[in-house]
Order: C-alpha cells, then sequence, then structure tokens
C-alpha cells in the first residue's frame, strides 16, 4: 500500500521533464513513522539539508516540510503506527541538458508505504549477508549523501535475487568494506566497535549516526573501520544499521559465520532505550 | 519546444514510482535528427543494447525501436529537418526498494525536442572551455554508458554558470582528463591523435566513436591519452565531440589558448563527409 502526495494533493504521477526523472538530480529520505511520529527526524533534516547544500537545491523549512509530512499521513490509508514515509526532493523542472534553468522550484514528493518489521529472529540470531562483486564509484562530490543517484545500490541489490540473503555488503574499488546496499556496517574486534569512512562512497545513514552518538554517550568509541574481504573471518562481530529496521545482527557472510556477540546485544538494548524499541532482545 | 511520447501516445506525464525516478534506474540517450532520419543510430543502439545488459533490462528490438521513433517524428511539432531525439529506457515500475520485481515491463519514453545549432563561428574558431573542480566518481560498474545517474555532470555543469563558457572538462580523482560534461574530448601532440579511456568512468560518446571509425578509416590511429592538467598548455590542439554537434576545436581552456589548429580541421574535413556536414569549415 503507498500514497504519494505533491503539494498536499494525492498524486502519483510527474512530469518527466522533471530532473529526477531526467538525471536523478534530487535526494532522498526513507523514515520510519513510529506512532504517528517521524523517527530521527532532525538526522533525516540534517542529511537532507547537506545534500541540498550539495546540490544547490532550495529546501523548504523544517516546520513546513514536518506539517507536509504530518498532513500526508493523516490522509494516508497507508499509514499506521508502524509504517515509512518517503522523501523525494528534486532540483525541479528542466530544459533539456545538465545546466539547471536558475528560476525551477524544487519539486518535493511525500510518499507513505505500509511496512513490516524483520522478524524477531533476525535480531535474536541474526541475518544472512555476502560481499557484493559490484564495487562502489570512488571519489564522488555526492559521496555519504542519498541522492537519487542509485545505480550501484541497484546493481549490488540485484545479485541478491533468489539467494533469500538479508543484505549485500559492498566494496570500494580497492576492496575495503563500506557498506551495505540498504545499511550501514559495524565490526565489533577484542570488544572495539569500528563502522568504515563514508568520505570517497556510500551513504551516511540516520541510524549509523544515532547508533555512533548512543555509543558515544556511553563513553563507547567508534573508530574509523578498514576491513577487507581477507580480514572478514577475523572480526569478532558484525552488525548493520539502517533507520528501519534499527540494529540487526549479522550472522553470516558468504562462507563466515559469526554467533551473536555480546557487545552487539549490548549495543542493541542501548539502542532500544534510545528509540529503537524493536532492538531490544 | 517539447514532446513527449508513451507506448506512442502524446504524454509528458510518467508515475512517480518508476524506477527511473526513485534510484536513475535507467539509461538514455540523445539522438541527432537531421532531415527525419536519426543519425548514427546504430552506435545508439549498441550503446544502449550495453547499457540494457549491464543493467538487465529487457530492450525492445531495433526494428520497434525505429518505428517508435519514427512515428513520434511524424506526430511531433518540435519535429524539423534538424532537431533532437530523446529515448529514455528505465527498469520500469517498481516496489519500494533497491531489489527489482522479475516481471517489471521496461518503460520507454520518447522525446522530441526543436534544436539549434551552433554558430558558424564555433566550428571555425573553436569553443571556451575550463577545467571543471568537480571530479568524476571512478570504479563505477556503469563506466562508459549513458545511464541516468547524471549527477556529476550536472554538478561540474553547474560550474559554468554565468561564465560565457560552452564546455567543462571533468577530470577523475586521479587528475586525468576524461571527457566534457556533455562531450568528449581529443587531443592532438605532434600530428598525433589521442582520446582518454572510459573504462573507469565517464560515458562513451557516438560521435566520439564515429571519429575514432573515422581516423581509422584514413589508417589515422588513436590512442589511448593520459593528460593531467599539468600536461594540458603542451598539447598541440584539443577538440571535443558530441551527437549533436559533431566536432568543435577548443580555442581555450582556463588560462590556455590554442589556435584551431590543421590537424582539428582536417579532422572536421573527414568527418564532414561521413554524414556530419556541420563541420564543414
Amino acid at each position: 500500500m503507498t500514497d504519494w502526495f505533491i503539494n498536499g494533493e494525492r498524486n502519483g504521477m510527474i512530469s518527466i521533464d522533471d530532473r529526477a526523472v531526467q538525471y536523478g538530480d534530487g535526494l532522498f529520505e526513507t523514515i520510519a513513522i513510529r506512532h504517528g511520529k517521524p523517527r530521527l527526524w532532525q538526522y533525516h533534516l540534517d542529511r537532507l539539508a547537506r545534500g541540498c547544500e550539495c546540490l544547490d537545491i532550495a529546501l523548504p523549512g523544517a516546520e513546513q516540510l514536518h506539517q507536509s509530512l504530518q498532513d500526508a499521513l493523516a490522509q494516508s490509508s497507508a499509514a499506521s503506527d508502524y509504517c515509512l514515509a518517503k522523501i523525494i526532493v528534486s532540483s525541479g523542472f528542466g530544459k533539456r541538458g545538465y545546466g539547471r534553468t536558475r528560476s525551477a522550484e524544487p519539486s518535493i514528493w511525500l510518499g507513505v508505504f505500509a511496512s513490516t518489521p524483520p522478524p524477531a529472529s533476525s535480531y535474536r540470531d541474526g541475518v544472512d549477508t555476502k560481499v557484493c562483486d559490484t564495487r562502489l564509484a570512488t571519489g564522488s562530490a555526492t559521496a555519504g549523501l542519498k541522492t537519487l543517484n542509485r545505480l550501484d545500490q541497484v546493481l549490488a541489490r540485484s545479485e541478491l535475487t533468489g539467494q533469500n540473503l538479508f543484505e549485500g555488503l559492498t566494496m570500494d574499488a580497492s576492496g575495503s568494506i563500506i557498506c551495505g546496499t540498504m545499511s550501514n556496517v559495524f565490526f565489533v574486534s577484542k570488544n572495539h566497535v569500528s563502522t568504515p569512512t563514508l568520505s570517497n562512497c556510500g551513504v551516511e545513514g540516520v541510524m549509523r549516526r544515532h547508533v555512533i552518538a548512543t555509543l558515544e554517550n556511553h563513553d563507547i568509541d567508534v573508530s574509523d573501520a578498514v576491513v577487507e574481504l581477507d580480514d572478514l573471518a577475523a572480526v569478532d562481530e558484525i552488525f548493520i544499521t539502517n533507520s528501519q529496521f534499527g540494529v540487526l545482527p549479522v550472522r553470516r557472510c558468504g562462507e563466515t559465520v559469526w554467533p551473536v556477540g555480546e557487545t552487539t546485544r549490548n549495543i542493541m538494548t542501548l539502542v532500544a532505550a534510545k528509540g529503537v524499541p524493536e532492538c531490544q532482545l
């Protein structure tokens, strides 16, 4: 079940001349809605604002965006206590050509989607993954942002078809693991937590930020990870994060298996207490 | 003046759920139409087929595509002896998420646009360019293809705003010049022609291919170019190629200026004789 809203009207049709279609010239956020409220809203807003600054798109004010989201949720038959919203912001209508028409108004679309949580067993026992062959392009000016240019993720995700895997991890050109197709990844080695930097590729997830902030609040340091394929088996624990599911342990990546570790379980308890109750074991 | 056609109907509205909008999950071709015929049609088809293979999109047969294009041209008020057509092929309608619905039919949209050639002075005297600060992301699985993920080009192009420059050249992360925002680039040094390889980033233009083929037909070898910013001033001649304008000399890039060289003029004459009369000086 899905509803799209454009300027407050329920409407799923857009102009093919919008630059979102022609060039992927825009950004999006996928927001967990819990009991009518957008979770980690400020983090979503921050990333969207950073993206709009990079792409030179005039983002409407935070209050207006929040009100539009609430209006969409109030009107949508897909809304429930546990659902998700997607906000797409594009640079708007354009003439043909990469250069923008300076006067163009941004397009803002709000989607409301029904959603179901992963089963409790995924939180308890972990999920199965593999490392994808598709590498992430590196050195992009939009690294870390959630732009509408997502072919790397689409191609990596397509490698999972028919394999009954929850997620695929992706590497950069040099063979370092960067993130999942729809998640960020954390490693635990000798009780120390690390996660790859996303300055050259990948998406800086809001749940990744929330996990790092939560750990820092408990004086648990999260350092930069450089983990290559061959290092993976030596890692003690792995978990992935995403705005919708929160934190999930990884129990398998390719041939390597892990038990759900104590550090991961402790982190899930901390994150659950900070607004992400799904992670409570 | 623009017309869009979807399934033979004049229609400029598409579903926001199309994966072209959500992820840029598709490809496009921008084709010069001269006296009712698509120029370099086979080269456009070849690139589109390569792209569809990479993205696992089922491309309709070449004859059907050609017929749809002819139908659109026949119906469009934007069509003329000198115009352009744009074909967009996306992986089609999708549920939310990077993974595709396997049964999805590709979306195919045809646009017809009015177009005007550059002035004769651009062919005779050359055009002004600069090297953009925006670098191309490298190591993409879709390098060379004309996908709907074009933010690198959009950002590079935005650097030209208000500067009265015809084109911006872009470098990869290591600082090698790869191509223009909307063109490919060729260098001439000591009468030898070279052009950057596009195996890691950039778009393999159909006019680039046509120029290489034309030169090879005249036993003129075109080698791989590795030209960094500091090498630029030492190059004897530069020209750029694009499906619409053919070949244009570069007379300035940043602070460096060049006269229009003899080799470039000779190549323009050869290419003009092979179906691109705009280049005839």
